[in-house]
């Protein structure tokens, strides 16, 4: 017997907009402290882990590890029946196997709408994501980052991004032109954080990444305020969310080896 | 000779909107007390019922009974020039009898626009509908019932409505999940009623109907805040918008017959 | 050396918005006192004129006579970058030839961005514009003209315009129907200007024009809330908006010679 319910059903309709691109299949690892995903996009290059800890949901039991998969265009159907301030209960009982119940109740409005979607075997291994030490670590508006993965995208397919102690720069430069983004340290100590970027570098860093993967792992700005990207020369990229203090949603990207990465 | 004005072309421009995707020609019959329209759409399912009594009208003069007859894509065209908050003058004169003209006008910004439209020849016969007596009616907002067709439609092209005393429920289920949304009885009688459903069960129903249609109908809900459903075993629904109590737009749709209607 | 900053963007966007379904190319010619560019569409029946005054830039500097072109899908690309009241810097530097660099910088938000574009060679020829004298001049809202256009292109492809001391039309008929705009002096003095249509008709005028390039022309209400149409029997049409009273963009066309204009 599994048992949740989210205040909002948005929150939920935010995640899966936000891996929706990337993935086909969602395996939900349900446990007795926090509902867990991890997958792999497609073409094995970008890798999903989402969690969401008890302290999320208004009401939480799971009698026992269990896995609760279904495809996410399923998911994205059934969400679609819930209005935003909905809140979201989802239930799912050993005994009627193969369907999980989502129930969207509007409380102002008196209104309860229920929902069952199929479950599917979904092949998952849960990968040991190593614990990495990063070279740098910039936190950023994730509004900004979207757009600096929108704007890049239009020049080239590949961005580069280089952190020092001085600055951090994102750039890319195709035939037509290019654009180049630099961030300097914000000194005003006084002012509202809300649009700043902070970063920290220990090493410099100069790593070129995909801007098609990077663009899909922007979508998640609904989901946070701020993004945290952590990089390393020769490492994936880490490009996290924090989803209420109680849960993350993270990307992870292979940078691309080639001269790309020596453009100027 | 016809001539009648409307005080906003926005009644007009909800009335085609609803219609254009269920009828490619609008026969109105004009006599001295209202303009009305039947017609069936293509597949010969839904039957379309509008009628504008004169007292919608800020003017309203009818001589004799004529049939204007347009496509309702010229109609559409020529409503595309309205604002909303124009008034809409329309004349018909025997004398130029291949022509209805529209005529405009923003009283407030000094504009007068002339849209004349072709009319055709539309082989209509006046259907008698007849006075069915039916064993349960629903009154809700037409907003819940768009939003109950649209959620439905994601799962199953058939649509179980099914009412007892007790309450009553939409439900659609397919091969990949399903959606039942039940509504009791509204109690809290002192609450605001905007968003209540009312029904009114003498026999139990149970019937199965092509969403399809249903969603065609919903798209009526500009015209009106509430919508009544009339439902009977082995009938067609009626399904009602009032339009400022001075006239209404009923969509008929026969039951479908098929093993569907017996979905638990 | 050229250099030029603009308060804000959105002006070029404006202007890039309202060329791009006319031109491919944007050859601009930069003097000490103007940045211009003059442009035939590709099937060399409308021209676009377009000058921009120093007085419009925060910042301006030509040393010499200079000619910048780009192609506009490349301008269009760079303007994405760039927020609606960013500034705009513009600088092109003789020693790196084929490249100009436009800076966006927001200033409250701490954030610089640099967008290269290349350069391309255009075969373009200032062509002189006769000083013409019109019969008619048409004053009018630029959305008033921007809907009249849109309106009239549902009916047919051509639009006559009629002037006369008593007032201007502006119709279109075809085989489903057609419109008429009739707008007469508006004479209410007192009243705000901001709507209002005004004429200055010499010698009566009728000329039928293309409703696809004046739909184009169109697209420019967004530059300025006023347009004015100056015609004249047999001669071109200029269409023109003014740009803070220190620039316009101009469009020019050709009338269309056949039946068309005959129509009542």
């Amino acid at each position: 017997m599994f048992e949740a319910k989210l205040p909002n059903a948005s929150l939920l309709k935010k995640i899966v907009d936000a891996i929706k691109d990337l993935v086909n299949d969602a395996p939900f690892d349900c446990t007795e402290n926090s509902m867990s995903l991890q997958a792999m996009d497609a073409s094995h290059v970008a890798l999903v882990a989402l969690k969401l800890d008890n302290g999320l949901f208004d009401m939480y039991r799971c009698d026992r590890t269990i896995n609760i998969g279904s495809s996410v265009a399923n998911l994205i159907r059934a969400l679609k029946c819930a209005n935003n301030d909905d809140s979201c209960m989802i239930r799912y009982n050993d005994d009627e196997g193969d369907t999980v119940l989502f129930t969207f109740v509007d409380e102002k409005r008196d209104r309860s709408q229920d929902v069952t979607v199929k479950l599917i075997d979904i092949d998952s291994e849960q990968l040991g994501i190593p614990d990495q030490k990063y070279s740098a670590v910039i936190e950023m508006p994730s509004s900004k980052f979207q757009k600096t993965c929108r704007d890049l995208a239009m020049f080239s397919d590949s961005i580069v991004i280089n952190a020092s102690k001085g600055g951090v720069t994102f750039k890319s430069h195709g035939d037509t032109g290019g654009s180049t983004l630099v961030y300097n340290s914000s000194s005003s100590a006084d002012d509202d954080d809300s649009g700043k970027i902070f970063f920290n570098v220990k090493e410099d860093v100069n790593v070129t990444f995909s801007i098609k993967y990077l663009n899909h792992f922007a979508k998640a700005a609904s989901l946070s305020n701020r993004v945290r990207l952590s990089i390393c020369n020769d490492v994936p990229i880490a490009v996290e969310y924090n989803i209420e203090d109680n849960g993350y949603l993270r990307f992870y990207l292979a940078p691309k080896i080639d001269d790309d990465q020596n453009i100027d």
